[in-house]
């Protein structure tokens, strides 16, 4: 508990005593003023959140944060509880859509046990075991975890986090992995939301329609038998979340603190998102959020949080595929931001109004 | 003329034979069925006008195509006619947002002088020079250029787009310089969509209230003395384009022929690929629209000519820059085809459906 209190301490409001002087510069760039549009607006938010007038975002760590779940005995996925740890493997060897994605865009991924339920052979390169124990329990019939082990999960973000920013990472990504898990960031969304599970639930890796109904009847049972409380995020992340959620939220709890900019994946990360921002209000602006998912809920939340994701491709495979591009574009906003020509330097004649 | 025929004579309509063995890899990849969204549709538009079960688009290639236009004597932009020139050079010494961003995706910029009314040095590296005149004259009096001149300008865009080719271009991508080239774009559009000049009509470069209003009339103006016959589609890009668009026309039918994705930039980009859909139907499939931009028309435009584009970032700028983000999504869509494992190849699980 003591990491998340100094955490929780460091995180201050945005200072945008900057904001002036970086406007100044994206202005003076050769382009008529707001023509880049949200790639602006993005430069200038990784500046205020750097504390850095030409932020630099180079070294780019993404953390695919991979649990399993109790709930999945319920049968609300389309894919066996193996899968989870099968992904791993396809991970580590590079063979996973993130893994692609990463390479193109340069951006180191981390693999993050924090409680599948497999045993992986110890020092596997890139996989980082931090597990908190072998899968949640089922939402359905009680609570996912004691809060002690929300806690301990929550702080293991915080842990691959902070090891991150000290080896140099400049830009923070989440993704997920965990079959069971739309379910559970369904239920643990809706009671911070308030939401109705009916609107939030989604078809997740492919379910069909009775499937959905189905995962519908579960949230409302977890909701039931959990009782949670919103006003206690760690709680209703005890009763409705799991192991791989909470990494995530320690991830975005640590960027905030340490000024570092995090890019938010899709309706899984952005549970954990939530939760960081219901345990202090400046997170929120400390987040990037990549991408609107193609699971219905998505943009009921993000519309709830009053966030606009850069991106709308119908993705819905969570792992941070999302996150990977908007690091790209983050990338290619910083990089206007530091690399164009202003009109002095380039002898471009100024507009005349 | 002669290339022209030519190349409109080698387009034909897609091939969709490869469809059903390009959707049953897509479909065997680790990630659920669909779930990587348009960029599964991406990868299978790429297999589809390569001809290649597994397309290559790592050899990117993108043209600046640039000229002046006579209605820039109307004052409907907020920038002075040198402009189009210092942008050249600013293009050429890498300080333009267009050369920022393709730095970072790996893109190669080709600048094409199509029409600027400046003497640029011979042989400037990164400069092709194919003036086709020195600035359209006034569309607001009278024709842009004879037909003869729009032919030239559409087979320069064919000639440097099939060099590229031969030199191992995989993907093409285009985008425009040229101040007052949305008024340009407008009147083209206007005549060639149907929609009225009110509602396509935008801000540009970043004209206020009454400078959009005079565009208007200054593209009213243009259609009252240039009476043009959409059925003709190089007559009417004759009366109402530029150089730069025309090149943009070239490039786009020179792609469709050779089996080669193009990627469209905004509103001007837009104006260029529609005259080259006009021309040939077999064009438009062929064609990836990269953005929806904030100049207001282009998403009349884009919803007439029934395209969907991959981002809405409220970019308003031109040059390609659209293009070079689309540029890196098509990769992406290409790799993930290409470089993720099969189910089998990683031992995972299918899903149970």
């Amino acid at each position: 508990m003591r990491k998340l209190e100094d955490v929780l301490r460091c995180i201050t409001p945005l200072d945008s005593t900057l904001a002036t002087r970086v406007q100044r510069r994206l202005d003076s760039l050769t382009k008529p003023r707001g023509s880049l549009g949200r790639l602006e607006e993005l430069a200038l938010r990784c500046a205020l959140i750097t504390g850095q007038e030409r932020p630099a975002v180079e070294q780019k760590v993404l953390f695919v944060c991979c649990a399993d779940h109790g709930v999945s005995a319920e049968g609300v996925s389309a894919y066996p509880r193996a899968v989870t740890a099968q992904m791993v493997y396809n991970f580590l060897r590079g063979g996973a859509a993130i893994t692609v994605l990463a390479r193109q865009f340069g951006v180191t991924v981390h693999v993050v046990d924090l409680g599948v339920d497999h045993d992986f052979a110890p020092k596997l390169p890139g996989l980082l075991q931090h597990k908190v124990g072998r899968g949640t329990a089922n939402i359905a019939c009680g609570p996912a975890m004691p809060r002690t082990e929300a806690v301990r999960a929550v702080e293991t973000g915080i842990t691959v986090a902070e090891d991150a920013i000290r080896g140099g990472a400049q830009l923070l990504g989440v993704g997920d992995m965990g079959i069971g898990n739309t379910t559970v960031a369904t239920a643990l969304l809706a009671a911070l939301s308030g939401i109705d599970p009916e609107e939030l639930t989604g078809i997740g890796t492919g379910v069909d329609d009775a499937g959905r109904r189905h995962k519908v009847t579960v949230v409302r049972q977890a909701l039931a038998c959990n009782v949670p409380d919103p006003v206690d995020p760690l709680g209703t992340l005890a009763a409705l979340g799991g192991y791989e959620i909470a990494g995530i939220t320690g991830i975005c709890l640590a960027g905030a603190a340490h000024h570092t900019p995090v890019v938010i994946d899709g309706f899984i990360a952005t549970a954990g998102a939530w939760v960081a921002c219901a345990l202090h209000p400046a997170v929120k602006e400390r987040l990037i959020f990549a991408h609107r998912s193609a699971e219905q809920g998505h943009r009921h939340v993000l519309a709830a949080l009053e966030v606009k994701p850069l991106l709308d491709l119908d993705l819905r495979l969570g792992e941070g595929t999302g996150t990977a591009l908007g690091m790209g574009l983050v990338e290619s906003a910083v990089r206007l931001l530091n690399e164009m020509a202003t009109f002095a330097e380039a002898g471009v004649a100024e507009d005349r109004v």
